[in-house]
């Protein structure tokens, strides 16, 4: 069932004992959601938790480190910038879900369901519900938002910010969210191994069908040499689309089981969703991801010959 | 003198025949500036002009394209985004300028000056100067005032940028700018030439001080092997502080000459405009800049020197 904000605030306000459910391999916009809402709702007298199927990446510790934790059996869970039950990684089955609450295209309406589309970050649409709930809202709540608004932007960055999400991220600003702390964290702090792993990255970048295609190859190896690992590499992904004239950037990692994983960024001509749709994976007309049961050259071989029809 | 916005406004009503002059080297807020601000004056029925020292780097076509430029000779002249008249390159003393509408707390107040030292972008002012002439706003005047807001911020990255900052943006967008089409064009946009100038930057970059300071030194030899030039030098000069634990970020450029130019980016614990301040140079509390008349190796030497003595 379709629901709007006041359906899911007044939802979300006769329950108790809720449970938040995150995304697998977490990223601001998910885990901004998550501990907005809980905070909210925690505000409300409610018993309240976030979980997640991975670790949450240290840089991102200020959005809970003074939640304490209650273990509880939930009454109610809520799945926060989940489009499908299978991104939910290990928690996939673990709970029913009551309630989802998205921006993703791809959603498949598997619980009682707030989408809104038109928003670059879930955390846009979360700060409506927060404020639904009528509870006050603090600068611990407004850096959850402003991380997730900041970091499904690329710092306000895509085109698909809109003049709202600059008045969200205003609010936010005004409400106490370190602004400048959160976006040199997320954006402008680079790891000494990052650095390295960066420098080999631009090596490996090789480019395809008159240059329109930028793909970088992360290996094993490469994680071994730099003393840096998988989750570093997120932040390389865009730097592909970022040369002049190419159309679809694509990093492709390899897993330690030597299977891969390739994450695709696109501009208007090339839908990322659908490149990524043809091998099984799903996301956004500009970013998308999907997993290959094979190797890194393998992967790439096909996700090439896919590119070229594309850009036909 | 100092003017507020309303005399800044009124003083420009009762002129014609207006030249604008940004400063060398021009970059999105100083264009930015210029621009909105010849385009306020036209839609006012004058006859206005921008000139600057240096040629404008293409990707700021569209600020202008359609400005049908009259040769005249001034009545009135008005330097933006012009902290000292020495900064005006080639023109610093070629008129006598009346008015200074700035943002810089380095500024030497050498006309009638509209000075606001709060604001992270001069655009963010001259977006006030062109409401307080009371034209109507358009897509053009809000694409110049953009552009100033998100080059000057690092697309609304640095700490100060503030709440009225993100709403400017807001409302920019709703005038029709094209922040996306914008925000690549100057931050995802890397032609391949820079692509290759920035591996050999990465390789040249050197830590002293317990890795507190990062030096990257672009020498000629670097332009002639990528087919790069010192224009695309200023996106690099950014990285050296990103790396974890740098405090001071200092990139090195060697002129035809011989000589050579600093940029230093630092955090807060050291101001960038007092280590520039020390060699002749000025700017920002943490971007500035300066010149040296040795090469650049006795240059990054005294730049060590100095970095030690401040980080103290």
């Amino acid at each position: 069932m379709r629901i709007d904000v006041k359906q899911c605030a007044e939802l979300l306000a006769q329950q108790d004992n809720i449970l938040i459910l995150t995304h697998a391999h977490p990223d601001g916009d998910t885990l901004g959601c998550g501990f907005a809402l809980c905070r909210a709702l925690m505000k409300m007298g409610k018993i309240c938790a976030v979980e997640n199927a991975d670790e949450i990446p240290k840089k991102y510790d200020y959005l809970y480190e003074d939640i304490v934790q209650i273990k509880f059996k939930p009454d109610y869970v809520v799945a926060v910038d989940v489009a499908t039950t299978n991104l939910l990684g290990e928690l996939d089955g673990k709970y029913h879900i009551d309630m989802c609450i998205d921006h993703h295209s791809t959603n498949t309406e598997y619980a009682d369901n707030l989408l809104l589309e038109d928003v670059p970050a879930a955390c846009q649409l979360m700060l409506e519900v927060v404020k639904a709930l009528d509870v006050e809202l603090d600068d611990k709540i407004a850096n959850c938002i402003y991380t997730g608004l900041t970091t499904d932007t690329g710092c306000f960055r895509y085109a698909s910010t809109t003049a709202a999400t600059y008045r969200a991220a205003a609010e936010m600003i005004e409400l106490g969210a370190d602004n400048g702390k959160i976006n040199r964290t997320m954006f402008e702090t680079k790891t000494k191994t990052y650095a390295r792993l960066e420098r080999l990255a631009l090596d490996s970048m090789r480019f395809y069908e008159d240059e329109r295609v930028a793909i970088i190859t992360f290996t094993q190896e490469m994680y071994k040499l730099t003393g840096s690992n998988e989750q570093e590499t997120e932040a390389i992904a865009p730097l592909t689309r970022q040369i002049e004239g190419v159309e679809i950037g694509i990093t492709i990692r390899e897993k330690a089981d030597g299977t891969c994983k390739a994450s695709i960024r696109t501009f208007e001509s090339v839908n990322a969703a659908e490149l990524a749709k043809a091998f099984g994976g799903g996301g956004h007309n500009q970013a998308a991801a999907c997993r290959f049961d094979c190797g890194v050259k393998e992967a790439r071989t096909n996700l090439v010959i896919k590119c070229g029809e594309l850009l036909k």
